[in-house]
């Protein structure tokens, strides 16, 4: 279905302004991605809106032509309305000219091939939704199967996060579990837990990385609580030459990736 | 000189909810960072507040006692004021018990020496003030001179900035540079200047390294010009095994920066 939108009051932009929402995506059990870049990517991994929102006076585009043919043919909606309205739902003054409502993934662990990749990404208690997209998107470009969220973490699915995945929340495996979900959960199969720590470590250098490898990562101010260091099938310290003592938690889940990945890859 | 504000509508407090402005803190020439641990980094790095603010009914703390006398010692100023009016100068709902005012630094090209360090990080038109931090704190991290910004880039001296670097602000030299003004002081010395780039790259593991080497990447959307890439000494090609072509600035940095050390260090 195609229809055009005009008023600010309309029940539809009011769904769509309350997807910035963490309470009412997950009460709609939706989410909302902009731009043509991310809806192409999430298209050709095979995810599609279930309603396109475009402006009018856009700039014709063809994978834009094909976007919306493919929403109308699996029987969703395509919306046209004012650049104006467009800012209001994505809360940018200069909203890019598409956006589109998905339909959360299914976030269990359960759902998790550990088989599926040889590396990926485990983040406990992550608070800012930059550092969760920067992580999605580091574990695309490592080859991760996907990022596995332990307790209290930012919601994958705000806005922010999924800008900042550029694409990758489309790609990659996600799963939301706590701690004592997913230590079980892992014992019970393959899998290495490495964690950078500074207790009884060895350098991140030339460890004995082994696949499936799981790479944690803790919380941005707090770091990882000791218990989980301590459940680590591989402690590893990374240099510090400055007065600091801990990386961005991003980076430092990047900088070990990519050694890890560069191991098994031998 | 210590003194106690009540008023919202102090001028002292005008000011210094003025520094959360750009336009503002260039007149000024001041900038604002948070939090007894930023501080007293700045403090034992040799950089003392002009202004101290701190919170009244604060839990006392030797560390903010040491601060205190020092900055009165420098000839400085205290104000102690109510959690609200920190709250309003700083911007932020559940503001912490101290915040101080700092002199700019000096950001001239002039004043890096490049034979400081082993490794210098580079960014073009970077916008983001947490990738702008959180490049500071790998510079810090991985032992480097600093931080050169090249072109449009957004201010260091944000209040967002200052506090993704987790104090490496105070201690890592920062340039602000055109690009027509950074190459020819680049060629007048030693210098190998390297990017990430996939035009006649070798691979990032393994390649010719040598110190002083300058990091650099470009704008979080378009990457580095043509141009710059081919006015580097060596280009690198990182592994990309997902559907992305690019990793975040700051974490692109990252990776390299600890590869550059790793070789460096041999």
């Amino acid at each position: 279905m195609r229809r055009n939108i005009t008023g600010f009051s309309n029940p539809t932009v009011k769904f769509l302004r309350s997807l910035r929402e963490k309470k009412l995506r997950r009460r709609e059990g939706c989410f909302l991605a902009e731009g043509l870049r991310l809806l192409t990517d999430a298209r050709e991994s095979g995810r599609l809106p279930e309603t396109l929102v475009m402006a009018e006076g856009r700039e014709a585009h063809p994978l834009l032509d094909t976007l919306e043919q493919a929403v109308l043919d699996a029987g969703g909606e395509v919306i046209e309305t004012s650049e104006d309205i467009l800012a209001k739902i994505t809360g940018k003054e200069n909203p890019q000219a598409v956006c589109g409502v998905f339909r959360e993934f299914d976030t269990s662990l359960a759902g998790v091939d550990r088989h599926a990749a040889p590396i990926w990404l485990v983040a406990q208690a992550m608070r800012d939704p930059g550092n969760l997209g920067t992580m999605l998107r580091t574990a695309d470009a490592v080859g991760a199967g996907g990022l596995i969220l332990l307790d209290d973490c930012v919601d994958p699915f705000s806005v922010e996060a999924v800008r900042a995945s550029m694409g990758a929340i489309f790609t990659q495996k996600l799963a939301v579990a706590r701690w004592e979900e997913f230590l079980p959960w892992l014992s019970g199969g393959d899998g290495q837990l490495v964690a950078a720590s500074l207790r009884e470590a060895v350098p991140y250098r030339g460890a004995p990385y082994a696949a499936p490898c799981f790479i944690m990562v803790g919380n941005e101010s707090r770091g990882l609580p000791e218990e989980y260091e301590l459940a680590c099938d591989l402690r590893v310290t990374m240099p510090m030459k400055g007065r600091a003592d801990s990386l961005n938690a991003a980076v430092a889940a990047a900088v070990l990736a990519y050694e890890v990945l560069a191991t098994l890859e031998g």
